[in-house]
């Protein structure tokens, strides 16, 4: 399953993995993968820390970096987190902390809560176009960083100009035809079509219609299908699509290099596709998690309106933190795709590269024997 | 492409056409596909004159009938539309009236009205138990008929039974994989997985998702694969996922022998993939649908709360006809999925079979081309 576009990159076979997590992006690479850190929630030097340790240990072999990259210029991105708990209504945070209450969940510990938010502030930075930029230039210091993805859309034009004079690919998420065909435009080279099932914030359009359609209307540069895609099988379709490829970001968490806490895990192993919903608790716009007794107060009648980008994300936050504090799996939620259903054990990185390679070749042999039918 | 499935049922290529209209059915059938004509609207005279009229112009070819057999008996289903009507509060009667006097849309015309309720009230029949029965006892007469597809899922004990010893394949509809576990275990013999996707009544989980999990929870069977497939490259994606052929709704309404009219026809074909949502205005449960100023408005705060089934589609039926009477695009809806994109100007079922099966050479030769890569 060498495609063009894993010739291009230097890796082996065009399975991409998009993990907040370093050790992932090592494995995944030395496997014969392509790795993707999600480096937006880092300041510039928690990436060199990262990157540094990354290229110690990934042993020259390519891997990439995912920022969010605004487009435009957007002054509430720049304001204080300070100033922006002060817009938080007080109906919606009564809301959230009267769930809490009422399930008997404590509050956080001060130096806790001074720890979290402090964390919160800090992740907001590389956020901001100028925070991206730092990220950016960051990335841009490490030669094994062969390919950016700003996960935000079309990337502004001094962006793609600066990658594209390094000679570092650019990569962007998108949720519908009309997204890729404006990234394309504006000279992104490699587009991540990405389905519904997907983990985190998705769109509306399932993997198996987006990716031909993404196929399609940008003919000329290489299209990742992402989604749902935890085998082999699915890659094997996926590439049937006109897929160059495949992204992957579920299935890695549930791994022995995972960042996840064995509490997190098992909440992963325990769900089922049903259980990855799309619901907009979490940062205002619909996000694929898994569903909760939290994430489903919020839908139902009598809830309070949500809140839109950031101030939901921020009241969600400290919440987030007691749940996972007081370990109560009932109200425990996190992002993660449909693909949840078929990860039902810790496994490592290395298996799911060899299995997700066996499954492959079985598929696309049972394809072959078909016209012998 | 030929299957297992395929020849079993004696088709040439495994692509299975759900329609409600017979000139589909013959024309799929003829191409070498297999025809399944969604049945549970028709009284049993109207059946049996549809199944005269596919067995004088199918040439001998197998199709097969879709009705909705409740599995347990539903005293709501038995009672007369008079009492139903009675049931449906003034406060969502009224918000529907409303929006179309708003809208200026006009009332039907007492003729009309009385036309598009006897209608209902006879596409009612079939959904009963005993009506289902009779419904099937007419498609056993028609020895054309190979296959009957449960779209209620796990059929009862008395009509597996029946169609066994008839010789017919059982087939039946699964969202999610409980469904098709409870299904293999009632004694279904083809599972149709369908994703989200899909038009009509569907559930949440994607396809890519959906399938190869079915396939392995039931690997005695064969699985077929449904929603969003209108292309080839589909076909071979689902195949390489382990189903034995696919089932397509959507793509047929487009066609020159499809049942629309030609302004139903425009409106699908202006549609985009992201205009076919998942509303619950229709029926009281989701379906996906064109979305409509109609279907948008029940989903915005100040609406009263959808109706259950079947009060819900039973005050819905006469505003979709008023809509369709006036020939108001903005307030037209229409079960669709998502493959609504990839339609776009009208053809004809032969035209359809003959891409589709191009299209599949091409995606598994490229498949097979990325081995020497």
């Amino acid at each position: 399953m060498r495609t063009q576009l894993a010739k291009r990159l230097g890796c082996e076979v065009p399975i991409f993995a998009f993990s907040h997590c370093r050790d992932v992006i090592v494995e995944v690479s030395k496997a014969g993968g392509f790795g993707v850190l999600g480096a937006s929630t880092f300041s510039p030097e928690q990436l060199e820390q990262e990157l540094r340790w990354i290229d110690d240990h990934v042993g020259g072999r390519p891997y990439g970096v995912d920022v969010l990259i605004p487009a435009n210029y957007d002054k509430e991105a720049e304001a204080s987190l300070g100033e922006l708990e002060r817009l938080i209504p007080d109906a919606q945070r009564q809301f959230l902390d009267g769930l809490l209450e009422q399930a008997g969940v404590p509050p956080l510990p001060d130096d806790e809560r001074a720890r979290v938010r402090q964390e919160l502030a800090e992740g907001r930075g590389g956020m901001t176009p100028d925070g991206a930029r730092r990220l950016l230039a960051v990335a841009l210091q490490h030669p094994g960083v062969k390919l950016v993805v700003s996960a935000l859309g079309a990337p502004p034009a001094d962006v793609v100009a600066l990658l594209r004079e390094k000679g570092v690919m650019i990569g962007a998420l998108c949720g519908k035809v009309s997204h890729a065909v404006r990234q394309r435009e504006v000279g992104v080279e490699v587009i991540i079509a990405q389905g519904t099932e997907a983990g985190g914030h998705t769109g509306d359009i399932a993997t198996l219609v987006l990716v031909p359609q993404v196929v399609e209307a940008c003919p000329d540069i290489p299209v990742l299908a992402a989604g749902g895609i935890t085998r082999g099988s699915q890659i094997a379709a996926c590439l049937a699509l006109g897929a160059e490829g495949v992204w992957c970001g579920s299935i890695w968490l549930g791994t022995r290099e995972s960042e996840l806490t064995p509490f997190e895990k098992d909440a992963i192993f325990a769900a089922k596709a049903e259980d990855a919903v799309r619901r907009r608790a979490r940062t205002g716009k619909p996000v694929r998690m898994l569903r909760s007794t939290l994430s489903e107060a919020w839908e139902k009648p009598g809830a309070p309106p949500y809140l839109p980008t950031p101030l939901q994300g921020i009241l969600y936050n400290e919440a987030h933190a007691r749940v996972v504090r007081a370990g109560r799996r009932d109200l425990y939620s996190f992002p993660v795709g449909q693909a949840v259903g078929t990860m039902n054990e810790e496994t490592s990185v290395r298996e799911v590269m060899l299995r997700m390679q066996t499954e492959y070749l079985a598929a696309t042999e049972r394809l072959a024997g078909l016209w012998e039918e």
